[in-house]
């Protein structure tokens, strides 16, 4: 993963706007009149980030879904999307998901663009939102004495995918078809000192997020809810595509919907950016899905 | 290309924002903050919008400047871009061209997304602008009496890249560098009836925009500046990447620049959105390039 990360950091190294804080990590912020934008822009390519037989209306949906997961977890609303797609032999399928997805989010199509192109297949979506919350919850925010908490289950995405691949398509929609938690998000944005969401897994996002806040997260394995067997748990903490909340909030602040408190944010000893079940973890290799 | 226009009909039935007017045509318009911001998406897939042994650096350089064109034709001052990309072997090449375009025309970097994938890679760019005059000027807008005007000279593109061909890079930056009219947009904002880019060849968007206004324009073929030998006119005229701009003023109105009148707008009278030379023209099938 050198290769991408040295690309990345070339990437910061370019003139980059005042709002975008934390490239191909945090969605941007922008200000606009009186109001604050947050924009995010995720791609899909098959074969990549789609298994293999997988409808192309799940794949427009987990497009859609991926992106508002980013919106959400920085306590936007959306207020529309741009879609940019190769054309390829189930457009039929791909809009119809998109459809459903655009519908059930309550969410309009802004406009795009539709070009001939691959195998492989190359889908990208711009989603733009309006901040509910000033100042706009960063992945950076969190403080030593802060507690750590995460919304939902983990690893359901995995048994998701399990499913998907024994042909149990009726299970396996936490895998294909996430749910961003926008209205979570909102709520949470006032409260929390930071915010993500989990797409690579929960304890490599607590890693990254320990690490753009410049301390440690003291993490407890056994308290985060998973969706797998006792025996599976380290997979599910490590497993992405829940698209769950990760957030900080103030010692003694209870969040304002069912979460779980799986640790403690500490001042930063070292290169340790995780202290997982009182291990010290000096890197994310391993730690989730680096993609 | 009728697949890809039964496409653009149904992703026009989604759920649609108000201010995507011409989805997979125009950039999107909306209102935020009491600002009008301008929005457009556009992909590059390569060996589809590239040439074999383009550079990447010019790969990245058109990538942004066809976002920016898309600006320039709705008058919008560039506020910033977010980038998706596939990561491969020369991403150095296309980081620096990225660098090169974005500093030449100062628009700052906002965030975007890299990703494993490909050949063949793909590039998307959604770019945002702030419109400088309300309201922003549409493809629709033309009416019969106006005139048909164009700057500056057609065919440069296709010059240029015919010395990319032989090797003579020095005299292919037409077709490899092009430069967004983002000023020449602005300065014309106020005034056109209608305004587009001239993106796959004049002939093409000359009928595209009489079509989106529901009128005719009535064009003089051996008026329009052109770079070629004459012999080869009508080519210039239909080869696109020229990214001027195509607009239309009320009869007596002379442009605030350098601009050559072609023709003027007409009652549309059955299917010819175009007459060229006094010949009329039902079908955009040989106009120019459909991508």
């Amino acid at each position: 993963m050198s290769g991408e990360l040295d690309l990345i950091e070339r990437l910061r190294a370019l003139p980059l706007h005042p709002g975008a804080r934390n490239l191909d990590d945090d969605a941007a912020v922008l200000q606009i009149g009186g109001e604050t934008l947050v924009l995010t822009h995720d791609m899909l390519i098959e074969g990549v980030h789609t298994a293999p037989g997988q409808d192309a209306a799940d794949v427009a949906w987990k497009l859609v879904a991926t992106n508002l997961s980013d919106l959400a977890a920085k306590g936007a609303r959306p207020v529309g999307v741009l879609i940019g797609f190769t054309r390829g032999g189930d457009d039929d399928r791909f809009v119809a998901g998109l459809e459903e997805a655009l519908s059930h989010f309550a969410v309009p199509l802004l406009g795009g663009d539709t070009v001939a192109g691959g195998p492989p297949r190359s889908h990208g979506l711009t989603a733009i939102g309006r901040a509910t919350h000033v100042p706009v919850p960063a992945r950076s925010g969190a403080r030593p004495g802060d507690a750590v908490w995460v919304t939902g289950i983990l690893g359901a995405a995995l048994a998701g995918y399990e499913a998907f691949l024994a042909g149990d398509r009726p299970r396996a929609d936490a895998y294909l078809r996430p749910r961003p938690l926008v209205e979570e998000g909102i709520a949470l944005a006032p409260v929390a000192t930071a915010m993500m969401d989990v797409s690579d897994g929960l304890l490599l996002d607590a890693w990254r997020m320990a690490r753009a806040s410049g301390a440690s997260f003291a993490l407890d394995s056994a308290a985060a809810p998973v969706a797998l067997p006792e025996g599976r748990r380290d997979e599910a903490l490590r497993w992405g595509d829940d698209y769950q909340l990760l957030f900080t909030l103030p010692a003694g602040i209870a969040p304002p919907l069912r979460a779980t408190r799986i640790g403690a944010v500490t001042r930063r000893e070292g290169d340790a950016a995780l202290i997982l079940d009182g291990e010290s973890i000096e890197s994310p290799d391993g730690l989730g899905y680096n993609h």
